[in-house]
């Protein structure tokens, strides 16, 4: 069977952030099929039509990393009830060039925590509704909300909620599962 | 009458950008008590709770920007059915720190044009559930949608579509007439 | 001071609804300047225009109701991650007739309780989308999110969660605020 | 090949209503493997947890026609920037019971008609947030968005725009293949 190699886009740049260690911890409960590997978005610039025609080398290499992927992965916290600013910007650099964009079909997955009680659900909403325009089959179930995130971890910043591991043992089966549908 | 200090951000970068045309057009569609100056979003790092932690002068010229302004103004094309990511950058730096945002409860607005026939109505519903969550008062009629942007453009780039023109003119008096609602 | 008539459309029709015991329990939780009255909208047909252009008693005195008030609450459950359908049926009458609709233009408010831990979150998102276009003032703050709401009740069916309690009132009172200022 | 037993839900009540016209015109588009037939949702009450508990016929056929199905399309104007409460009304219905719903993990796919510029895009986006809580996999591409749909038929109500012909043949050509792969 084919090792699915996908690709993995953080929404909170800070160096402690909670959704940059769920990712650490992912490590460990993904199946063996999976390996995941972070494209850093923080070196992308703001979108800008004129860099996209004549585009750096950070943007290049952005776009060969998600082209060489079987799929896509989001980790990302909500920021103002949405998708966090940085991270839709990588979202608008991965949807061009219009006509041969990379991320155009790859299927795709999110999850993310945050401090207070929404657990991202917003955020999760307003990608339902970006990602399809994208022509991304997305994982549909199991959903994964992570409220108070900060209770999950212990103090050397180990992921110590074992209700949490299951969800995510779950949720990376499941995708899987909808990346290879979709390949076959 | 107080003269009304209105800011605006614009959420595409590139020079020729039909809704940075829009806001240069506006100047002469505003009534007299309003003033538009826009606020550049391009100089913004991107989102990262660290820097906010101890803000480039970059950052603090950002808020202080903002916390001047009587109200806030967007004019926005829409990408991947949503908020630009580096205007939605903008917002979510204008939404910090939690308790003393400079954005929080400022009256707002939005209009955009894109090339093809959503005329930014999908970025907007957006908006609609994001300014909520910053106590943002916002203009609720006449929305304005504009599709095939080009169109109401002559070659020297002079804004020539006099019912967009029209209304225009309605929805700047009609955000004149909420900001001042919200201000007695 | 005028005396505030707001009607209230209730999303639930169980008889033992806890949307329904919120209602009753506000009677008490409202500011003196406010009184609360529903409006029954499982009597409405199913939204047809042809039963518009030719209305039924019902559908008159549903307008009429909707005519009469000063401003609309609207306290439901979520359904299916949105508004449940025989409110959003409710709200599509009282949109009717177009030109003269007699929700158009009324402040409005919202909340809600349900079973699990989104306490409503996504169905007053879609409520954010829906009814500006009818070109309602919304409240925009305390937001009101009840998960979990058994626990809220006694056995006897009583309010007895002082914190919940607490944000009605507070919620109650700013609604009463942007009612009045509105009609300033 | 198995023939695909799709049902049909008609968001808008009206006999001379458009999307009931682009649901009677499907039946010469559709791929020979697939065939289409309405359900009846104006028969539906108001859902009640009451009657739900202890179902009329009227519920129980609704409950076995979807059951029996083999996908689901919905083709529903847009009512107030969202789904005609009728139809999310029917929705909700056959969400029902939470752990047996006769919908959850059909294969769906929507589109609409309405009379303005929007052409049921912001129904449309809804539904993607509606559908995937009943982990339905829809189809991504192509959307189908009918302004101005009057300009679509002849005074006899026949279809004759060829473009819009072509749109709904890619369409249902796309369905099939996603009801295919579901079912592989």
């Amino acid at each position: 069977m084919t090792q699915l190699d996908v690709r993995v886009l953080i929404g909170s740049l800070r160096s402690a952030s909670y959704n940059r260690k769920l990712f650490d911890a992912s490590h460990e409960l993904v199946p063996e099929g999976i390996s995941l590997t972070e494209i850093p978005i923080w070196e992308l610039p703001h979108y800008n039509q004129e860099i996209q025609q004549d585009p750096t080398p950070v943007v290049e290499r952005f776009w060969e990393a998600i082209r060489e992927s079987d799929a896509m992965l989001f980790i990302t916290p909500e920021y103002n009830y949405s998708i966090p600013g940085v991270l839709k910007n990588a979202i608008d650099w991965a949807s061009r060039p219009a006509g041969s964009s990379p991320i155009y079909g790859k299927p795709g997955a999110f999850f993310g925590a945050s401090g207070g009680r929404s657990g991202t659900m917003r955020m999760q909403l307003h990608m339902r509704q970006v990602l399809p325009c994208l022509n991304m089959p997305l994982l549909l179930k199991p959903e994964v909300f992570i409220p108070n995130v900060a209770d999950a971890f212990d103090d050397e910043g180990n992921l110590v909620d074992d209700r949490l591991k299951g969800q995510l043992i779950e949720f990376y089966e499941a995708f899987e599962q909808l990346i290879r549908l979709q390949r076959s």
